[in-house]
């Protein structure tokens, strides 16, 4: 949950002047996002999302979200969709932050989804992939391979606070990453951050897919990955094969994936999951004095890692041959 | 801001099931409150605001809450409704909580109050009042003078640790206003936390008044007292009259005070300031391990009644004679 910034009464009526909204009937701080404020704002002309940008989003990046979210709403991507002012800008700045306003989304996150829910999820990611084909803009992905050993370097030996071994544990696997790392598959926009909480249901349909501030180009297969290991998983951190199985299906049902990418989806399962194993961890070993979001526990993500150690085969995640 | 419990996606369905709101659009916790959960809810029916009752709040008197609510709207006040379910119930279960769904109001909390919001709440303070008068339950106000002395033997010693001889201080308030507190007021419904997150204005005008669960049965002048604090004190505590003359004109437009209640009302005010700083002094000793509120700061209110102490006369408060 986050709402970090307070926006003063004639702050919020300075940032709208140059919009063409009405008058404001609602606004009021929402807890959606944890790395952002984001608030719900009712006007005479609609209901949209107002995000303040706080320090981890660098200002000089949101060209590429907001552009970003734009292309894929103009591609048929029900995504939230930036609002230019009267001057046709999106990006402006509101109480010391660079701040935008989009279009509000109607639909539900569900926390606890079903193989339908995951079917779906693979059909909409397939289709984002490919929505976002024609999107000129790059962004490296920061938190990719040559991120993890800083990352890891970062935490340190008290990684072997949160239980015993874990740092030559995650030194072995980023080893192992360093050298299997593959290099050659299809790339494209991926959303990389694609958790329950980002996606939106009506019914069993997705009806929207929000939060792209980790978007970024890269293998478009370890989009996938992220999301097997955000959606498969059971709170016992055991693998259900069957939601497995319902979401590579939807996904391959829109795009194909190709045999270098199938064969290639164990390790990328296995960066995945370390990449949110490590960025837990110095989440979890530098919680800020008075923080109003608790830190998410990486030991669910060692534990993934654990898991995709021991497959073999793509095949055992669900992928028909 | 407040979301402390999850509700999960079953339950949600099921808790809805027995209302006739057709199918949810959205749903999205609110930083709204402090003491309870509270989401956003749209459906094809409209909008909605749903609370989940945490801790603080008594399950037995949610009752007295909930058709306060349902008689000062049907009295004219604008608050929140409660929406009953197809038995007629207004108070359900959800997540292990009690749990209601109210009514949404359209409006924006000010945050910086100018002397015609001071205007405008005085009036429908007074509005709230008179509506409030044919309303047969009745609650006693447990925060108010038998409450403080067990309060600050709560805190202890360790209200020095916040500055030093305040807990003296406190003591020696607390004699004076049990020697002083007045007995014979005009007592009514009061809101008794109307602190400005709590009113909405669509404009100049007061939309909506909201969280009542503070509401009691009280003297009508002490609510005006805590209003009087909470509204037209600036942010270095200084007091301005102006915002002071212009809330009691506007209550007084509405419900003239008699002679007693002026008379009374510097007293009132030392009150009023007492109970909010005992209730932010235990919290700020207490704060729980990993809370996600932030404890309002004790000393804004020592500071207000030591202002009151040097009150003479109710009119230096901008009372007209």
């Amino acid at each position: 949950m986050a709402v970090y910034t307070d926006v003063g009464d004639d702050a919020l009526t300075e940032f709208l002047s140059a919009y063409d909204l009405g008058a404001v009937l609602a606004f009021k701080g929402i807890a959606e996002g944890v790395e952002n404020s984001n608030f719900y704002l009712k006007t005479e002309a609609g209901s949209f999302i107002l995000t303040l940008y706080e320090k981890r989003v660098r200002e000089e990046q949101l060209p590429f979200f907001l552009n970003l979210m734009e292309h894929l709403a103009a591609h048929g991507i029900s995504c939230p969709q930036p609002i230019r002012n009267r001057s046709g800008t999106a990006l402006g700045h509101l109480a010391g932050r660079p701040a935008a306003l989009v279009s509000f989304l109607e639909g539900l996150s569900v926390k606890s989804p079903t193989a339908v829910h995951c079917r779906a999820l693979g059909g909409a990611l397939a289709a984002l992939h490919i929505a976002g084909t024609g999107f000129s803009m790059t962004r490296p992905n920061d938190l990719s391979l040559d991120a993890w050993r800083p990352l890891l370097e970062a935490s340190g030996s008290r990684a072997d606070t949160v239980t015993p071994d874990l740092k030559s544990r995650l030194d072995q696997e980023v080893d192992f990453l360093e050298r299997h790392w593959p290099r050659d598959l299809p790339t494209g926009v991926i959303h990389a951050d694609l958790f329950t909480d980002n996606v939106f249901f009506l019914g069993e349909q997705v009806s929207g897919i929000i939060d792209f501030y980790f978007a970024c180009t890269d293998a478009l297969a370890y989009d996938l990955a992220i999301c097997l290991n955000a959606w498969c998983f059971e709170a016992d951190n055991s693998y259900n094969l069957t939601k497995g199985r319902a979401m590579i299906g939807g996904y391959q049902a829109v795009r194909p994936l190709d045999q270098l990418e199938i064969d290639a989806f164990p390790v990328l399962c296995r960066g995945s999951a370390m990449r949110f194993c490590l960025t837990r961890l110095y989440d979890w070993l530098n919680v800020p004095p008075g923080a109003m979001v608790h830190p998410k526990d990486p030991l669910e993500y060692d534990r993934k890692v654990a898991f995709h150690r021991h497959i073999v085969h793509a095949s055992e995640y669900g992928f028909l041959s």
